[in-house]
């Protein structure tokens, strides 16, 4: 039996101040419970329906319809971070669940394994992101981090630093390392001016339209399109 | 003033029921409502806190947080559809409301100019599709049809049928044509079988990953990453 002190505390963890007091997140559903088992996080615990009853389920779960199993799961500790060559993602204050945790799993997908991401970035335990990433969340490395000063030492190991840009070159034609650092920015400004200052090249995904268009595109579908071209021109 | 009739009939069309019986839908935010009387469709009308009161636009309004300024607009007639040479998408049961304004969002950026939608994917004018699509339902036509004989019929005309398959050919090595139809699947079953039986090409986005990776990508970001290549190859 779950007493009420438990699920209050479980039920706390949808807040980033007790997610950063317990230093543990909830994951939920059957197949992100098994990604998580399957990890190098510790899972310190598993509720089943079967076992402690719909009603206290209901009662812990972040979701509106609770799925048959939940999990909490500790926080890794942060680790010191050897830059091996290679390709990473840099995150500048991506504010949406969906888009960060979509990143992930696109990070995940084209083999990055670090993403690095602006201090002011959404957390990456937030039940949304946890959901959106499917899984992803446990096989690619976060790093919170100054990211200005990241792009500093991807300069002084002489790998370049690509930003996302409107008004960038086009990225087709552009020359495409495979090692580096690639950037995205917020979903409403883009590249804040600290960052921008450090990219080395600046690239646009053009658009094919013949007429008036949309302005932009998501940040996560740019992000897609453009790891998408890095990793194909490695082929 | 607003009567309270005028208030609860705005407020209804949140329902596709009722958008389906009035034949209109909401736009809010000014460069919603902006790009709204910039389009062909027919704005009935705008209001605006400014002259209605922040009362009554929280009452007519879907948002938690109300915008300055709300239209409600007509669905255009659906109207008969002559295929050219081009690039169409079609989109196979996508239930997903964001899912589907970000697809839309990028067919506009890739100068697709028609959408054909199967008829069980989420209705366009649903407010989250309105609102992820940034404006791109009013330049993209979207015709909500029986996407197996749309199939048949580029058949017909000689064109190819392209599917997004977790199982296909990788997309980088296939030949893409200029003109033809891609079909993008649900989210959780991908594409039908009947509409499987029709695609004359079956295409696949590689992962990079040298170890377990994400099962899948989320569909918007694998229809960004396919346009995107058939783009590219056309330049």
């Amino acid at each position: 039996m779950l007493t009420n002190a438990e699920i209050k505390r479980i039920k706390s963890l949808k807040d980033k101040k007790f997610r950063d007091q317990y230093g543990q997140f909830v994951v939920e559903g059957e197949k992100m419970v098994e990604e998580a088992l399957g990890s190098a996080f510790n899972v310190a615990a598993v509720y089943k329906e079967s076992e402690i009853g719909a009603e206290a389920m209901s009662r812990i779960s972040q979701l509106s319809t609770p799925s048959p199993v939940l999990a909490v799961v500790d926080k890794p500790a942060p680790h010191a971070l050897a830059l091996e060559r290679g390709l990473y993602l840099g995150l500048d204050s991506v504010r949406d669940p969906g888009n960060m945790g979509t990143m992930l799993r696109l990070a995940d997908w084209f083999g990055i394994s670090t993403v690095f991401a602006s201090m002011d970035s959404v957390e990456i335990y937030n039940p949304k992101v946890v959901q959106s990433s499917m899984g992803s969340i446990f096989r690619v490395s976060t790093v919170y981090c100054d990211l200005p000063e990241i792009c500093r030492r991807f300069h002084r190991d002489s790998f370049p630093v690509y930003g996302s840009f409107l008004d960038g070159q086009d990225m087709y034609s552009a020359t495409l390392a495979g090692e580096g650092l690639i950037i995205m920015g917020n979903e409403s400004n883009g590249i804040s001016s600290l960052v921008s200052a450090e990219c080395s090249s600046r690239l646009s995904i053009p658009s094919y339209a013949d007429g008036p268009t949309a302005e932009s595109l998501n940040v996560a579908t740019a992000c897609a399109i453009i790891l998408s071209e890095f990793r194909r021109r490695q082929r």
